[in-house]
């Protein structure tokens, strides 16, 4: 399995960096770089552009020992000894009316039990209902030739995973998150696939439909400290962040993921009547899209 | 010492924010606030004027029952009441010559055990050894009348908790930082104040000097971009900002300790032999200033 889920998720790298830099009119910067343990990667990132003010898409394949403190903490397989591939990728786009996106992938092996896990989720500025509705649409449909289960199940994972208690928000609309799929795992390579190649058709739509939309200052600047909201998240409750900091990970394909340009106002709250105030609301309970 | 205690932090908040609105040019705006499970604070933000892009000077008075699993961390005292009060300061001046500084010095008590914590320390964006060096002397000078093995031992504390291992960097050019000051409690008390009324003499005479100086817009963009450690070290290391965040603490009070406007970039680093690049080499490790 580890050669054909590196193949497909070096390939899905280069299936979605084409197509933004066909969006975004600029080329993505490379980096190749090396794990002191064993492995590497490639991190290709976007600044500027038609759409993005900054992004990344990132592949990895890395192995050799996990810590024995971080092994405890996994409920499968056996041992320090591990292996992970896999694509994850956060677009910034310049525009507030364009909203980020995540989305992850990857194929983990400890011993010899292996598992994938991953997902996407949106993350919108201004609220529009068609376009969260166009996001969960893509991969409930995607989705639902792998039993009609799967895509509430991992919908509600998703609503459950980012959540920031502290502001009692979500991080934005949602989509899909799943961990574990350890059982049958050709057919969970084939569901992985269905949703790594749904992303450009989950999302391009979206940027395209709302890239050209003109904007303020004031929008600009709400859009600035909504991303405040996601460099708590990643900081105080991202996983993969946290654990990539904190066991010596390249910090910047870790941190590819934070935006550019951030604000932190005290106390500040969109008045009442207003878009900004609508997606606060929108952003106090999950709801059903689809 | 509850009372003498809270009624000194009280007035070191006065006379911190009345100096500060003399050189800024401009006045607080002040929230008063009840923590729901028992007592409250004032905190005093400041937004824009000659000085300050944000800053905030908080003063609190809180007690009740800490959790279970908080109070098995603490190696002091017994049980899970507690009390606590202090004064807690960030500002980040507008000019990026200036450099940001945060002080805190608090009383605690759990059950019948009570101690002092708090230190001060120094974040430039450009280096002046004069000014790291002012600032350290007036902390050694301070302490020196209660032994003078104590400002070397604070000295170091504040170098190895002020630190961010995954970007093996300081966050700045330190200062002092102390804990669980907890024996001859009436001399303690005598110490912490002596520090609190050292901040002013301390900081403005730096602030003054430096903040009348010129900058480009890459100068403030590469303070901007500094500013993204000090968030990352409140989120990922900072004991009281995740503590505050993860026990229902009011959050804004808790993130006045971040910047207005914050930038990251995907791996950034200055060209040797600038400025930026000596700041930079600065932080790799710490010095001894006095």
């Amino acid at each position: 399995m580890k050669d054909q889920a590196k193949n497909y998720f070096k390939s899905l790298q280069d299936q979605i960096t084409n197509s933004l830099t066909e969006i975004n009119q600029q080329m993505y910067k490379e980096d190749t770089w090396e794990r002191a343990g064993g492995g590497g990667g490639v991190t290709r990132i976007f600044e500027g552009g038609n759409l993005l003010e900054k992004g990344g898409v990132n592949f990895s394949e890395v192995y050799g020992e996990f810590s024995k403190e971080f092994a405890k903490t996994l409920p499968h397989g056996n041992g320090v000894q591990f292996y992970a591939t896999g694509v994850s990728l956060v677009l910034h786009p310049t525009n507030p009316f364009v909203p980020t996106v995540h989305a992850n992938f990857r194929y983990i092996e400890r011993g010899d039990t292996g598992w994938f896990g991953g997902g996407a989720d949106l993350t919108p500025y201004y609220l529009f209902e068609e376009d969260a509705k166009h996001f969960h649409q893509t991969y409930k449909n995607t989705l639902e030739s792998f039993g009609s289960d799967i895509y509430p199940m991992f919908k509600k994972k998703c609503d459950e995973y980012f959540y920031l208690p502290h502001r009692k928000e979500a991080r934005g609309v949602g989509g899909i998150f799943f961990d574990y799929q350890i059982e049958n795992i050709e057919s969970k390579f084939e569901m992985v696939k269905a949703c790594g190649d749904s992303f450009l058709e989950s999302y391009l739509p979206i940027a395209k439909k709302r890239m050209g939309h003109e904007f303020t200052e004031d929008q600009k600047a709400f859009q600035e400290w909504r991303r405040g909201r996601y460099v708590e998240f990643n900081l105080l409750y991202d996983r993969g962040t946290i654990f990539g900091l904190k066991t010596n990970g390249r910090v910047e394909s870790i941190l590819m993921s934070f935006p550019k340009h951030v604000r932190w106002l005290y106390d500040f709250m969109p008045k009442a009547g207003t878009p900004e105030a609508e997606l606060q609301k929108c952003l106090e309970s999950p709801r059903d899209w689809v």
